[in-house]
């Protein structure tokens, strides 16, 4: 196919004073079009003299493109004969055949594996509502960070030039961070441990899925809170493992209830800080206990210690890691629900000899996350902006925890029953028992009001119907219209 | 234990113009001595009026530090009777046992699982060598990124105050990246995708983690190339998979090859624009094969896009994601490479119907990358950077690579075999046949010169010893002062 030189290319649009170099522009419109077919494989283009006089560029721009776009493989140079759209694109961009694509079904034996299917199946739906404003127990109060102050911390990190900071960071984290975690976990949570011992990676969910790789193989019994955490199941049972729930009662997960159900586990994941999703602290016998068991058993604990710092009445009690003297705790956090939760900082404190290997898992996995965020939070934690921070959000927590119960209460009655937490984000809201939680969860949801469903957590466990209803993102002078909207959705739903 | 009061605390060491207040200066230094036993439980303090005046502060700021520490647990107040070191603390922070404690092989059956133990086992060592300056073929040139433009970029980003820099992302990643990606992917590969069937992730490996986890069940036959790609194999046998290795040819990955050998795989990685590790580019032909395998199997494709900017020479081949209509290929890619590696900024381009299900795996594995960084990425695309940094990088490289060459010949001389690539980061140079590849790599990496050995990269395939040796990451004029330490070290350990 030919052209007269000249018809072809003259009518390319260019944006002078633009921030893309008039060469690129024109590299772009030429590929676009060899891709869309308007240039079909074979083509002769213009010789780059005409081009450029019919554009009003230099020649060297044109050159610049045509030379571009050869070494890319859109274009040909045969020489002395010109410039061809090259033959190799001919069968790639020949138009989508107009008969409809084969449905996904239809593609694979099963187009997802089993445990692709069961995964998507149970993910949380709403992982990003759009609200801020939401029940959602896992949205933190983003109104009240301290924002200039992380973009002065985060820019100034950004601005270093230095080599650690672009190439591939230290797998177990930036080192700089590492011992301002430690001496935050010492300082505040009395852990008692040394930056060797901390790996960064990027949240309590990586850590899970980390620890799952390295510490259990296929078929694996693992011991987890009934209720507990969704994402520490879904690490376990993704990598194969035998999930089996350890009831939890007043006093904490209970091991005399294991022991009575189950065969050994090879580890347990704790959350002796706050029972998560019911919010019981674990008793100091209870957590001895669990601490001569994993020694007597040579298993696993892991301790997550999430909403340790968002705690508003009664004292914390020691954690499992600064208790154990026989280095078979691992101790897991995030500074996602602390700080905010698209920073995607989070760590594992671990016996001294694992920590090696626990980094190495995380690298697998995907590695930590990147350096200038790893050294803007550290300059957020040891300049104390952490400590008053978590001061500030324990007060605001506390009123807007204050000010849910409240009109819970006073809107809907003897409909629910609705306790105070004494840490943590979120309630535990009991409605009727006839319901399903999962379903007047799901409807809730359809009238764009989001809470979590108790029996969501639950391993095997039967409990009354409830719902977790987080108040960490609304302020409390808006609670009585979010309030009020849910208690009109709930009646709605609860008629039907 | 009672103290008069005064004689206790009066030595607290305050920092007064320093970043930290008054009031967390004192509470940080009480708790640390309840934590280390100087204090121990039950000991009375000293009352706010009597340190006040020995510290020199205002009776507030101790009033302030006290309550703090009550609410933290580390301290109690007895109504009428002063602040009390709290007693929980006494169990916890008894002085450590001073035996010894266990080593770590006495605390489990095994302490790892035989999963987690072969993972360490084979995970690279060398994530984060101390030299910017290295061999290693992963290492890139960060000397020659735009820094000031990328700090800019970020900046800009991270002074946004708007509610989706802060909270969860969407599961899928920040929309206007993923169409910035698309219309990159469409620009310079050819691709054809939607923003909607772009999901971002940290990279490569956390993308071949997700599809391991979604469309593998344990014990599924994978296919992989041979030798081929190792973070891929790590993803897939950790979730249970039977990996089988594919051929490589002069053409690439051989379908032939691959059903002689080994039952039909559940799905295939394949790097067609430049076969990981020996640099082939696949043919037309062969591309064609795999897709139609991939149609009439209900098999999986995933094309990892890695190097195809970094091509020298010849012209790129339309990718298979491009090629493909029945919708079996998964398109993989990462901007670690061409921009610099502690980004963690990756992609997957899916069929449209699979990409809810991708973005669900992601969030369970760990949840894509920080927003901000997001934003700074899709910044940098979609003003035209990246395309002006590839080109920019693809004649630095080549350059490298040349000087690289040269020097292996001249001072290596007949003891190596080099080829020039045609793409990538790293030569491929073969060693005498009689030495283990392995070996000679971990010796020169004792020596401080880091590289690969080829075996690493092998499933069943014995090929003869190699080692990998990248020129991202060091200069030409520095060339032949690297190549010397590189020469004088493989010389003292052939000799040994």
């Amino acid at each position: 196919m030919r052209y007269s030189e000249g018809r072809l290319l003259g009518d390319l649009a260019l944006d002078r004073p633009g921030t893309v170099s008039l060469q690129q522009q024109i590299a772009q419109q030429i590929r676009s079009r060899v891709r869309d077919g308007r240039l079909p494989a074979g083509t002769r283009l213009p010789s780059s003299r005409t081009l450029a006089s019919q554009l009003g560029v230099s020649r060297i721009t044109i050159v610049g493109a045509f030379d571009e776009l050869v070494s890319e493989g859109f274009l040909q140079s045969r020489h002395g004969d010109g410039t061809y759209v090259s033959q190799e694109w001919r069968q790639a961009f020949a138009p989508r055949s107009p008969e409809p694509r084969p449905h996904l079904s239809l593609r694979g034996s099963s187009v997802l594996s089993s445990r692709g299917f069961d995964l998507f199946r149970r993910a949380p739906t709403a992982w990003a509502p759009e609200h801020a404003e939401s029940f959602l127990p896992s949205q933190v109060a983003i109104d009240t960070f301290p924002m200039s102050l992380w973009t002065r911390l985060l820019t100034r990190n950004a601005e270093r030039r230095e080599a650690e900071m672009f190439g591939y960071c230290d797998s177990h984290g930036y080192l700089p961070l590492r011992e301002a975690i430690a001496d935050y976990l010492n300082d505040a949570r009395g852990i008692g441990c040394t930056a060797e011992q901390v790996v960064v990676c990027t949240g309590a969910q990586q850590a899970f899925n980390s620890l799952a790789m390295m510490l259990t193989d296929h078929a694996d019994v693992v011991w987890l809170e009934d209720p507990g955490h969704i994402a520490a199941r879904l690490a376990f049972e993704t990598m194969g493992c035998e999930v089996r729930g350890v009831p939890v009662d007043d006093a904490g997960a209970s091991l005399a209830g294991a022991e009575r159900l189950h065969p050994r586990g090879r580890l347990t994941v704790l959350t002796p800080a706050r029972q998560h999703p019911l919010g019981v602290t674990m008793s100091a016998a209870r957590r001895a206990e669990w601490i001569e068991w994993a020694t007597r058993e040579r298993a696993w604990l892991i301790e997550d210690d999430c909403d340790s710092e968002l705690r508003y009445r009664g004292s914390p009690l020691p954690t499992l890691f600064g208790m154990d003297r026989s280095q078979h705790v691992i101790h897991v956090g995030s500074f996602s629900k602390v700080m905010f939760p698209s920073l995607r900082v989070g760590y594992a404190v671990l016996p001294a000899d694992l920590a090696e290997q626990f980094a190495a898992t995380v690298s697998i996995l995907g590695r930590s996350p990147a350096t200038a965020l790893q050294a803007a939070t550290r300059d957020f934690i040891a300049e104390g902006h952490l400590h008053t921070h978590v001061r500030r959000m324990r007060s605001h927590y506390l009123a807007r925890q204050e000010a849910l119960v409240a009109e819970l209460r006073r809107q809907l009655g003897s409909m629910v029953t609705v306790d105070e937490v004494s840490a943590g984000m979120h309630v535990v809201c009991w409605i009727p028992p006839h319901l399903d939680d999962q379903w007047v969860a799901a409807e809730l949801a359809r009238r764009g009001v989001h809470t979590y469903a108790l029996s969501d957590y639950c391993v095997a466990q039967q409990l009354p119907p409830a719902l977790l209803i987080g108040f960490g993102a609304t302020r409390e002078r808006r609670m009585p219209e979010a309030v009020a909207r849910l208690a009109e959705a709930l009646r709605e739903v609860v008629a039907d």
